[in-house]
């Protein structure tokens, strides 16, 4: 297995360059990725970076990860390892939404990416449509956002009745919450992408990282 | 052509003991039909049935039945033509509320149709969750109906909101309003299929007319 | 794993309210969930509701609360835990047909739904419509019922034969029984949605709760 | 315009050599050919053989051929064209069963074709099972068929009832019968592919020809 | 686990009447049905049948079965168990064709059940159409069959290529060989309902079942 | 056909109330409707807000409006018209990249209703990645956008590499340019949800002004 | 209309550098666009490029410009037309079969684009799979050829067969023929990619040109 | 389970005159094969053929094949096991272009495949458009290539821009890279088959082994 590990190794180019031209770094999508591959890239980003951080990293792998670098930082609902050197100033703000407790995972990783970076998180979990008034009884943290991010599953209402209430981007997280004709969060997607609502914009199924990057360039957009 | 619609009604059998099993008479539907095929069939349902109606039927074809039945109605939104020969008297209450202004004409079958055989109806149009409060201060309405039909296109968040408030049975109808991964209602009809809140079933796309017999039948059932 | 458990909780907001607005209280969806956060969210709706359920829920989750709510019944073959404080009055009638032994889970879970909310139910199981005659044979318990609900898999023809049989809403239900083009229940549900009979709606696949729910509500609005 | 015609035919090759391999000789499907193209063809066939059939052909076109083929027949709802040489003696029994009036083009097709091809046919059309008795019924006429055609659009549930109940291949023939989610027949092809009845086989939407020639194959070989 | 058992047992209604009906007895899709399921169903069908069989049956519950009746046999490729009572006598004949050796386990079912019934099979395996003289050269044994089953994944051109060669009806039957866009066989029946030749009719993904009842039908109204 | 007209208006609810929860009045999405419908619905706008506008408009229907509106303005390629009661401060910079000359239609519809909005728009059209030199070309102009709308049909590929040249949001709008398995711009949509690049985010197929709202909502957080 | 056309075509920047990157210059896809925009892209690259070709183009279009550049010749079956500054040479061979008469006009595109870049073409059509050996009789044909673009709509077997009796590349195109679930090529396309013969590799639906392209190159690099 | 492999082995026919035909001797794909049924055939390709390959093969059982035959090489993420009875030549050069370090896998079989049959490889891999100057700067090395294997997941966008930079043919192998709706690579297959570019064919997802067959091809006929 060693040799697998040394020649996929020996292909890896990382794009050092990549914080330069775009604000960020390389972050590792860790998932079905082995821990002999994982850790030396990560080391080499945090070589160079302030933040290092793996998505969908397994538990197992984080926590030897954390034994060489003792100030990462897991997650276990939202599967994220963060690593700074030193400590970001959070500036802004940032709502992040979402419909019920199975979509926390999504949305924990939304929220742990945007603090990553340096924007602040409200978070309001819980809040689907099946009982509108708590959505509604949040209204002022919503008004304070730069950018939204709406996590949900099912029939993905809730970025509709969002941006429906405010004049700030909202960016939808379909998740695979659902079953039956839910197809893996494809329903709750195209019907994110249908929304009868202005100003919805929408990344692929589960992708709270994506969604994370361009609210924080929007939040610090909005700040700087 | 004459040989064409001779050979096609020689097979034609009315299945005219259905009122006698499920309470509804045969309905003519219409779509893609001839005068020729629709007229005598309209003609042998009239005689044996108080109501006789043929649904998405074309304007010129229903003006012509009409010259021959001066009672028969017809609704160039629904696109149904209805015949009473004794007028009916409506009980009950079922609300039928839509989401935009492009869904009226599949609310429209639905109402018609609804008070065709008897109920009354409480058109709630144009009230889609882009505005949620508009819905919200219908909540009196609402509460009165025995059955609620919710009709609506794009992302077809309206049935969840709607069911989240209610008491009684929320009959969803996709309709194929929107565009691109809308795919003629299709989109819709999975995120109704999806939807969070209890107590919603779902028809084919535009399907007004069969919501309505359901919306019927449970109408009749509450007040009888 | 502590952590994973409290964090998500500390988001979890019960809609206690629901029970009010809707009559029917949260019903805890069990189906990849934990005991840890299982067991807080039945006991606190057991405080306030009478009936306490959670569907989709594992054998071995169910006999832990079981150890500490003893009055609670658990099926195997529906996966339903219900909890009633006092018992409750049973009225009118709902008929739940299926067309094969591989369809039992689904229509059980149907039954027992209808149960817990105090429906009569008749179970008319394994009448396929590959041997008519079984079917047809009931005609007599099928008019008894204020709502019916078919429970079918494969081409998901048996809501089709029943509406032509009987005058009051037929709920389908498609399950996922089949192999090869059926995908799940997928076409099941598409050749419900395009029945050719009147007064049939339709829910996700596999929802005998969702209904369950709807068929008890048309129950009670006819008994009542 | 010439030019193109003349191109095109220069490259086509009947296979006269099919009839003596599978007792069939080429049969034109005309959709979308045009005049120039489809008589020469036809004139070829009907040089060496005694059945020269041209399907889904256009009237206008086909009342052409009739003006050189004065023997030649055309059904306009069939949308066939035949024409035999000596006529040919019907031997056998196929019945040809369809759900509803749409559906009789494509049942006429099938008919057509058993017919030309020296089967004797029995019709039974418009049966279908929201109206079951009708159906049930005609069992006499069933069981004398060596083959069964069951032609049916929406739900597509004809063939699994009628296999139910005969001893006979059913080869059953979706048509693009129903709107929404019928998908222009697909829905009806995957339900009839899920038939829970044995001995359903299936063909493509709308195609009678198909069905027909495998039927006359089974006539022919049950008589013979 | 008893419970379940016993519960699900008592709603199984057994159609005895259907092979007076259709000419076969109920036969057990035994895929996913546990051991005290099968087997008091394999007892009662053998109480009156001649014939029990059982498909997609675990090799170990099958070797169970055999204990309690030793005279049943099993095969482990195409996963039936089939018990006569008293010997059958083979008659006529059926071509199994199949286009690769990862077919045949649905190409054994479909032998295995044809000699159950009675019929006569010639096994022409690993014939695919890469190689298109293989199969060329038993053109033959193609031409005694009564009836050819043509079983095939990937482009499914197997069954297209064999009827253009005989003048008996083919029923192809897609398997899920294939990877990609071979979506587990579906592209493989999409294919096989477009055959550019007459006389093929489809049965489900992997339906090896079917095909043999319906082949089996044939081969007897050609024998008898 | 003017009671159509009448009934459906009557009904229409112009929510006033939306420019100042979301910062935008209602536009109109003409597309399919009439102008019996527009034009009311164009005055009532056109009284309370200072822009009013109407997308997917017909060219015939915008030159009646402009009749009465002389000052209201008709884009024939992006189908917009737009009315300003006062002129309008631009501020800000965006970026709208296309990659094809039939992807024109789109980049217009977002450019003039950024425009109108008041934020400065740069047009990068014709710039494909089939040619990547005379994208990275463009690299200046890139760097000076808050927000970058990227406008592709085909794979879709253009929002990638924008997305690794920039620190700013990309919205990616998907057109149905291309043919075959394109699917009306479907492959486009998933291929552009699959971006490599982080900071990518989509909207509808052919959503232009969707894209332009939320283009226009960050550049405006930028810029105050 | 003006507007419009001066509009777009200020933002064309042909790619007059592609022909030196690549070998060959950009080709007008002319599908859906007007004369206006055609014509004087036309002009630009036949000053420049000795080939100038627009496929897809209506044939009162190509007329027209045939006007302007006499030396122009169109092909009506396969809607390309091409302008040879200096006669090109033709070297090599490659060999373009087609299943049927219906695929002719895309074969033929592909024979037009393969001739205009200079190889010499086999043109062998309406070999279809039905009628097996008509195609085994052109072996000698295909054994010359240094590439084959197979073109066939329906089950699309042909390049499986090709693909197994030859030592070259095979380029299967997919054509739109077929009915009911050949889905305008989709279920062709699919059939190809899952072909069960090497050294095969497919093209969009009905992109003639793209494979006669990658032929060319090929047949280049085989005789250079 | 003896039985079944001997069974099983019985039907299989080595197609040996293929290497004669194609140029290559048949490949064993062997995923899901069990040793028993790999070996054996294994051993009779390596009696006959110079070159022994077996595809997609397990990494157990592919070490006790090298038990048997010590020449034999095995790559653990290629999964490919290749035996040369004596070495080969490599001659000309094949470009093996990979977007990012999940995609080696599929591009490593590419090149081993490459190798075996003797085309000489440049491997570059890590090549993603999210970072387009990595592979401008490879221009070079993609010059010298006589056909170029372009491998990616996600948007799929890398052989789009590659054709656009060379002369020679691309093709495209997509990756199930991805995750929501990438569908295990569909997404990136349909992209790849909308490409912008031309002379860009592709192969099914994950088909390494097709890609490289043809890519040999084309490189033996451009240096023979």
């Amino acid at each position: 297995m060693n040799d697998e590990y040394d020649t996929t190794l020996q292909y890896v180019e990382i794009d050092y360059d990549r914080e330069k031209r775009t604000g960020y770094p390389e972050v590792i999508f860790a998932e079905g990725k082995r821990k002999e591959f994982i850790l030396p890239i990560f080391e080499k980003i945090a070589e160079k970076s302030n933040v290092t951080i793996a998505t969908r990293i397994d538990e197992n792998i984080a926590y030897e990860i954390i034994k060489i670098f003792p100030k990462a930082v897991y997650s276990s609902i939202a599967k994220v390892l963060t690593l700074h050197k030193k400590e970001i100033v959070k500036i802004g703000r940032v709502a992040v939404v979402s419909a019920g407790t199975s979509d926390i995972d999504v949305a924990e990783e939304a929220s742990i990416i945007l603090e990553a970076f340096g924007s602040n998180v409200d978070r309001l979990y819980d809040l689907g449509v099946a009982g509108i008034h708590r959505l509604l009884s949040k209204q002022d943290i919503l008004n304070k956002a730069n950018a939204i991010i709406a996590v949900a599953g099912m029939e993905g209402a809730l970025p509709s009745v969002i941006a429906g209430l405010v004049a700030v981007p909202v960016i939808a997280v379909p998740t695979a919450v659902g079953y039956g004709v839910n197809f893996n969060g494809l329903t709750t997607l195209l019907a994110m992408l249908n929304s009868c609502s202005n100003g919805v914009s929408v990344v692929n199924i589960g992708n709270g990282f994506g969604a994370a990057i361009q609210a924080d360039m929007i939040n610090k957009l909005a700040v700087k």
